[in-house]
């Protein structure tokens, strides 16, 4: 076994309930790479006080998970333009003392957009109202679209959310029928209501493209009901996978290549 | 590479200069009896900062070494008798938010004390009076010993360190002769003066035993000059090593049995 060194360079993360999904992402690629760096999760219930940690021990990265993402913002010295516009943030490097904020949600969402061609012109209908639902319309917003539908319960979340980019909010899903579905509510994730589709069979059959945020499982029942029918489908495990990717860049100043993200999201998934 | 996962325990070190001793004696007890542990050495500039991490992220444990063993006193919830007594930490553990806080280096030295057989009647000479000094002086204490001389440059400290325990002071070597001498400076460690002795050949070539608190290098000077004439020889990789074990199985409640300190020891120093 390769024990730990005294140099060793430390990335955490800190969410209510953590997933070992990091821990096992950056791991496999440090040891891939040869990099002295060491990655662990961790929950909290006192952010401040684990932030202040960051900067006590010297913590090279912090990526933030729910629900500490805006409770971060006010921790740190720079936020990126990106972040602070979503007030969101997942991801915290420290440079020599100084903590960058930044949201590689927002990137990796952006990414996905354009690598899978989708059009500006298309219609879209994005389920939810959350800090992953603002990530999502902001990077629909920056890709250049301009028919964008918030469907939300949560009328005062929705409204707002939808207004910041001159889109529209619905409480119900709409009438009209959209190219792009995008899931960003936790329907369809692994303990919840396994069967339940955040969308009408009819919106699915009709959509070009079905992108779901859940991460887990990756192959949710609306992205089986997506491919069954032949659209494009972007899953959460990609998101996942490109946004933990964009993470380590910046913790390591280290390119990944696409074959290395996907070893690694494929070692972080295999449990 | 066994990767790392959430659930693990963490225990770290704070110290201005951390050695690789305790992230590797530590990582290799923890590998050796598959316990689900990773412990990695810090330093800091906030001290009140990184002890607010240890709680915020449920550190399991933590070490102290220089110059953190007196300032971390007021920043934890209990510290034990013996650590209050010399008011010096070097060991914390956190129980679900409590830090309690010893000083494993006294243990150590009261067992080696014990183990190699020393006499109460003995005469014995102490050359130090910092936060080490503290332990040894109260370790011979209590372990029966009425005649122990200070030795220290510094008359305030080590005034105070010799009548707190109805011992004598003395600014320069004494004509008397000890029967069992103790180094608890820095002379003889590597990187100073390394011929020089903290204590004259005429002491040296009388003393029963010659204790080092110096642990690197484990022969130092002294101990080579004590080991040359015959006499017992205590080093301070036995004492680093002994409150390290003492450390170990107060973070994890797993007792180490010699053979195991002994392995995790020469494995701390094998670089």
């Amino acid at each position: 076994m390769p024990i730990l060194n005294k140099d060793m360079s430390v990335c955490i993360s800190l969410s209510a309930r953590p997933s070992n999904l990091g821990t096992r992402f950056h791991n496999f690629l440090y040891d891939e790479l040869g990099l002295n760096f060491v990655y662990k999760a961790f929950s909290t219930d006192d952010i401040e006080g684990a932030i202040r940690g960051v900067r006590a021990l010297g913590f090279r990265g912090c990526s933030v998970s729910m629900p500490f993402k805006e409770a971060v913002i006010p921790l740190v010295d720079i936020v990126e333009p990106s972040a602070a516009a979503i007030e969101s943030v997942n991801t915290i490097v420290n440079d020599d003392g100084v903590l960058r904020a930044s949201n590689t949600d927002y990137e990796a969402i952006a990414a996905l957009i354009a690598s899978n061609g989708l059009a500006p012109t298309d219609r879209v209908l994005v389920r939810g109202s959350g800090g992953m639902a603002k990530a999502v319309v902001a990077a629909f917003r920056g890709a250049g679209f301009d028919r964008v539908t918030v469907l939300a319960r949560n009328e005062a979340a929705g409204r707002r959310l939808a207004e910041k980019y001159d889109y529209e909010w619905v409480g119900t899903e709409p009438e009209h029928v959209a190219d792009i579905i995008v899931n960003v509510t936790p329907i369809g994730m692994a303990g919840t209501d396994a069967d339940e589709l955040a969308f009408s069979e009819a919106q699915i059959e009709r959509a070009d493209t079905v992108f779901d945020v859940v991460a887990f499982p990756a192959e949710t029942p609306l992205i089986a009901a997506g491919r069954a029918r032949g659209a494009r489908v972007i899953t959460g495990a990609e998101v996942i996978a490109l946004q933990a990717a964009r993470q380590f860049e910046r913790y390591t100043g280290v390119l990944l290549t696409d074959d290395q993200i996907t070893r690694a999201s494929e070692f972080s998934r295999a449990e």
